[in-house]
């Protein structure tokens, strides 16, 4: 049975937590699997701000799948671009006219940034969520001190020295304590025409607190923490305008004036959409996709009246018992997989599904600097140093499942004891760019 | 004296070794120096086969500049591109209009690819001498390897299985048997089309032995270390003709046919030339380049008739004791450095220099594959296992002197231990190449 030939055929598309985990959860089942990716790697996407602001190297926080996979003989790994689908004959088919037959199919491909109608911000401002995304913000950055450095005119030196980060979920914030931990700390003394200390980091959120998704005191603890790091923070208010040296930023429901902050420097992590290839596969199984691309799925994680398709993740708009979609997070991800992966082999077997996918909220977690986090878990909240060890515990739990667990743990650690960010490279581009 | 506006101005152009150990030996010195690099790091060059066969990543063997200056209160570090000199005004150009006077100048920008004539070969074999070559030859090898897997032609899986590396030198030697492993050993199991330990590397040297600069008992160690691990070696052959789908091999001397060898990758490390600044630069002086664009310099490194002006490392054309030109090798341009900066102060103090530069020979060594190199100190020669700590001690005792040292000798314990190439990422280029 668990032959290629003749074994129950599972495609899975996209390596990320969700493809991933059901992936590993078909090891040693009657099913010959396909993993498609268009990266030859799974990316441990919540640390990209590490990488982003030269603490972690993209190596650091990827892994071949292939190498993830490689003791699974009945995983078949495949670096492909998916195109469509042909859901009469049951097959994906990629870019280059290969079809690949499926019994049953996973679409785990995520979602990419969402700019709220303003696609020409993302050249301006890059949101997070590719190696590639990382580097670019990396550079940026790292350029804006370069130039700074260089810069006469105290108008322009000041524009190159201020930073706004857009939207205040995790990953605004922790890429705000981050910058600022770069400027106060790691470059402190890096510079010889101005003080890096002087850098201004300036966060912006629609909703009335940061970390919305956590309880209030804790919204309120990463305030503080986060302004004790010289970080600005603009609650209430919506970015209006992104130029190319100034963003506006205007508060929300009164008649006020937008402000105008110069700078050159923003990086976007205020919404997110699913990935185009969700909107492919709606349209083929013949359902609607809903605010943000994502794709309604049944309680059992089915598409439409597809008992065959899955769409996990991300990419899915999953609601919870209350009806409330399930947020957009790694552990949802995972066990939405560890779920497909069961009832996949449980419809080989002839049995059904054991009901709905429920998700098991184990708690959040978001990091505000070094050593400092805010958490909540079953109810109970935490903050500080407890919180930040609880994060790095839970992070190095996870990559500890790859094979570069010991040099993680070992490059956190060190940069911890030393404050470092020894990746602080600005590669790719043009050099002559510089200025 | 040692304030910025009166000391001496010493202005560097270039990071590598030379420029470094230049800036460096000025340390607590009546200078005031800028470096001035279009990158804002200094690059562990002999390390880049390590980042183009997935084993290291470019932050374990780059580190800012100005992180390494940073306690150099006399230094100023500056990210530019320098377009030209008006040796007249003492002063440099870059190409965004600023100009920086110098009362001293050192010039270390190095080397780059030398394709003898072949210039449409660049792109079809990158060579090896940055962050971003690396990172593409990485690319190219595993994206080979991606697309072999796929691919159901025998014939064409074949090609996309052979790699061939121009060049008999360390960087040669060095890239081919670190493919080898990575096919060989590091890949074994990720495949499930074929076995990776059937991919073909060849080496084609254009001299009768690889590692020509070697002794030749070292020459004939090193190729059967070579051959052991599975390389294919075509000495006295010259590349004749690369093209998208295979290279011309040509035997010298003899009326031999070209032997034709399908491939679609190929790494160039067969030749270098001096950067384009050297012309320049000579240009700016009233010297003429030699072959290869390097600038020929005085015994005490100076240039033409300016004894302000040197010109030091893979950049300069510099005669040994026996008038043959010294190699192109990190200690002879960190010789270089020490001994301009000794020679800057010295003029500072009205003292001639202390006589022409000397360069001391401490040895030469090569690695092969995982604890394998061969060596060669004062007259002794070495191999094996030994060569290999030997080389890797002399390794660590460099990037010790910058800070990531401790992380960096840790990834490669770990490397050697576990044999593993973690950082196998395939990254910037659009994904949807891949096949």
């Amino acid at each position: 049975m668990a032959d290629g030939t003749t074994a129950h055929r599972v495609v899975i598309i996209g390596g990320g937590f969700g493809g991933l985990l059901t992936a590993q959860s078909l090891h040693k089942t009657p099913t010959h699997v396909t993993m498609i990716d268009r990266r030859n790697f799974h990316l441990f996407q919540p640390l990209l701000y590490q990488v982003a602001t030269g603490a972690l190297s993209p190596a650091n926080i990827a892994a071949p799948l292939r190498s993830i996979l490689k003791k699974q003989k009945n995983t078949h790994v495949m670096m492909g671009d998916v195109t469509g689908f042909d859901m009469a004959a049951k097959e994906v088919l990629l870019r280059d006219g290969t079809r690949v037959p499926f019994d049953s199919l996973v679409v785990a491909t995520g979602a990419t940034h969402h700019y709220f109608g303003h696609d020409e911000w993302a050249d301006r401002a890059p949101g997070l969520k590719t190696v590639e995304d990382a580097t670019e913000i990396r550079r940026r950055v790292l350029l804006a001190f370069e130039r700074a450095e260089r810069e006469t005119d105290p108008k322009i030196k000041d524009r190159l020295l201020t930073f706004v980060v857009v939207g205040g979920g995790p990953t605004g914030v922790e890429m705000a304590g981050a910058i600022s931990e770069l400027a106060r700390h790691t470059m402190r003394a890096d510079f010889r025409t101005f003080n890096p200390a002087t850098a201004r980091v300036i966060l912006v959120e629609g909703q009335t607190r940061v970390l919305a998704a956590f309880h209030e005191k804790l919204s309120a603890k990463a305030k503080t923490a986060l302004e004790d790091m010289g970080v600005e923070i603009r609650l209430d208010c919506h970015v209006t305008a992104i130029e190319a040296d100034h963003v506006l930023v205007k508060p929300d429901g009164g008649k006020a004036e937008p402000e105008r902050i110069s700078t050159e420097t923003v990086v976007w992590a205020a919404g997110v959409k699913a990935s185009p290839l969700g909107k492919i596969l709606a349209d083929a199984v013949g359902v609607q996709v809903g605010r943000g691309g994502h794709v309604p799925v049944n309680p059992d994680l089915t598409v439409g009246t597809r008992a065959d398709v899955f769409v996990i993740g991300d990419m899915a708009s999953c609601p919870d018992a209350a009806g409330k979609p399930l947020p957009g997070l790694a552990p949802v991800a995972m066990q939405q997989g560890q779920y497909v992966a069961a009832a996949i082999v449980r419809r080989i077997k002839g049995e059904t599904p054991k009901g709905p996918f429920r998700y098991l909220d184990k708690g959040n977690m978001a990091t505000i600097g070094r050593a400092k986090a805010v958490g909540e878990s079953f109810g109970i909240r935490f903050s500080g140093h407890l919180a930040w060890f609880a994060w790095l515990f839970i992070h190095i739990l996870y990559v500890a499942r790859f094979e570069n667990r010991v040099l993680v743990l070992f490059q956190w650690f060190w940069n911890y004891l030393t404050r470092n960010r020894t990746a602080r490279l600005i590669t790719h581009e043009r050099p002559r760019d510089a200025k």
